[in-house]
């Protein structure tokens, strides 16, 4: 059993850098454990109730709940004060430590979705509130230990792909039907194998393994139950979630007992704008994010698929991914990319009367070029890896 | 392959008697899939970005991200509207919403904790804020359909409970190391296991599988590596998520080759405090939640374990469990428990010094009693099932 790398750490860095440029005092931040800011501020893998991050005068503390103080201690680099009760309100303990250092005056910076519990009793303890999105830029520039988490969980990403494969590889067409083991293959019972590798690589499905079958690949996040005919097209995106909160993300089309119709179609088109993003992305950094999509979008229309609309390619080409599946940045964005950003490279082209065709894979940029992370081969014909 | 229950409706009733109440003019909540109220409100198992859920004369309307309009439209039974741009602001759409029946005037009932950009749009727009628990108060009592969800979960935690308890079967102690198939068992590699096993039957382990081995046990959230050695207590707490959203929470402890000292003297009082409990539950709805804990608690005493602070019972005897793992009400509160509120029932007790010993069952109160959600045995010595 191979082991993880350790937990990332936080630098802090950027968030003197936003107080500086806003002349603000303090930065406070609450959330529970699926807030993705607050995972990345804090590593405290945490409650399912609200807590609290401040940072004023240098100094980072975390407010937890008593029953998760333990736990706080050993996966947060600060400074822990305990929140007696469970029913305590963050925003309340986090005023508390903000009064210790600023005694009831200054401004302070909060993402724009803190609570509005938390909002008010910051105002009414004299603070001046101003939304600030610093942590969402600095959490789409990567650092190598965060790059080490994202390889990891995107190889047993490819476990999962690879044990999908195999079954549909020893799948077989029965009278108009799809049989694996001597029973009908449907999508719940291949997305039950492909969660259980997952799980047996340490990595959890959180959800978001998506499998269409035929017409409901043109729906982007089906995970319902259809049984798989011969001839469909089979989408598979996967997107495990690892130990220290970071996301895989891979998509793969096979068809099995295929008869070369519109799916071969889609599968060159789409693979051709794959390599058409790819070959954007070769100059590396400093490359605008939306020539990536535009690339990829132009391929798809030349090969005759409409862009922007069904039939055709109907959304965009990636999306960063880290402690949150989608977060910065787009590749709709008019901005550069930066060394370190990772994103998603996934046209695609769906037709409800057809199927959908997509492939995902997961790189990040470098100064000169980019990196596959966990490179996972193509190929429309399901094979035995 | 055992299907699962449809989908659970939700009866927005409790909503007009909350606007009714408060003399309110509309319901309005904003969240992303990871929001357990607005996976309650909607059904919809959504976007990881803001989506907004409005309730106004009587009428529901989902305000769902252009990519994910396909799903709100299989998953929410009201009307659905779409966000074009995956960047615009929930609350504004909400806002849209609302100037069509209200035309920028009244007052509009939210969750305490909405965002705080959503309550600005809003207040900006004409309409006062007034917060309410009517959500959460209306979680807490599970309809038939929700049940179905809950016992169903709860069977196949028990799965993944079986599988854990075989692996501890057929483990053996070797050179103080206890190991199997031939190579050491850790934390870990049980962890994995289970969450296999739990994804084998559809459902995922949620990050929530905490098991401890000797002195991780007193850490109640454990989630790391540690070798288990033989004689320690291996606490495993399970508390998976179904595809509806309802989570199981199962807890057992067992003890490979030990020596009958402190964990047996554990585990015979924890039993007798989880009985005692039970017994409390035997009048069914109107008992005290209190009392409930205050039985536990007073049986775990009288076997000369402390009571609120380690070595002893650190924690609550149990809490409620539906779309969150944790929410009303808390077995700590001094109100009347009524039918249909499900609840864990899971006295323990630490020494950070000798390990910990936990058992948990969720049950259900009934008029005129309680059942216990799929039973499953206890016993400190592990068996296969």
């Amino acid at each position: 059993m191979a082991s993880w790398p350790d937990q990332p750490s936080t630098d802090y860095g950027f968030l003197n850098a936003a107080l500086a440029e806003a002349d603000a005092d303090a930065f406070v931040a609450v959330g529970d454990r699926f807030d993705d800011d607050m995972r990345y501020l804090t590593r405290f893998s945490g409650p399912d109730r609200d807590y609290a991050f401040v940072f004023v005068g240098d100094t980072a503390t975390l407010c937890a709940p008593a029953l998760f103080e333990e736990q706080a201690n050993r996966e947060f680099s600060g400074d822990v004060v305990r929140m007696e009760n469970v029913g305590d309100p963050a925003g309340e303990r986090a005023r508390a430590v903000l009064d210790d250092a600023l005694d009831g005056t200054g401004t302070v910076l909060v993402p724009q979705g803190i609570p509005h519990d938390t909002a008010l009793y910051l105002e009414r303890g004299g603070y001046e509130l101003q939304s600030t999105s610093a942590v969402t830029d600095a959490r789409a520039v990567k650092t190598e230990e965060e790059l080490d988490c994202l390889r990891r969980v995107q190889r047993a990403t490819a476990r999962g792909m690879a044990r999908a494969e195999e079954i549909l590889a020893e799948a077989s067409a029965e009278g108009g039907e799809l049989l694996w083991k001597g029973a009908p293959l449907s999508t719940e019972r291949l997305r039950r194998q492909v969660n259980a590798t997952l799980a047996s690589y340490g990595v959890r499905d959180a959800g978001n393994t998506v499998i269409g079958a035929g017409p409901s690949c043109a729906d982007l996040h089906f995970t319902g139950t259809d049984d798989i005919a011969p001839g469909e097209t089979v989408l598979l995106d996967i997107s495990p979630r690892g130990p220290h909160g970071y996301y895989g993300d891979l998509t793969r089309t096979f068809v099995v007992d295929g008869d070369g119709g519109w799916e071969r179609r889609a599968y060159v088109a789409v693979e051709a704008a794959q390599t058409a993003a790819f070959d954007e992305l070769e100059s590396g950094a400093g490359v605008a994010a939306s020539a990536v999509h535009r690339e990829a979008a132009a391929e798809i229309a030349a090969y005759g698929f409409s862009v922007g609309e069904e039939p055709g390619f109907t959304h965009g080409t990636g999306h960063g991914v880290g402690v949150s599946l989608h977060e910065a940045p787009s590749l709709r964005a008019d901005e550069p990319l930066e060394a370190g950003m990772v994103v998603t490279v996934e046209p695609g082209v769906y037709d409800s009367s057809q199927g959908g065709v997509r492939i995902e894979d997961l790189v990040v940029v470098t100064e000169d070029g980019y990196e596959v992370l966990a490179a996972y081969p193509t190929g429309i014909v399901p094979q035995k890896r």
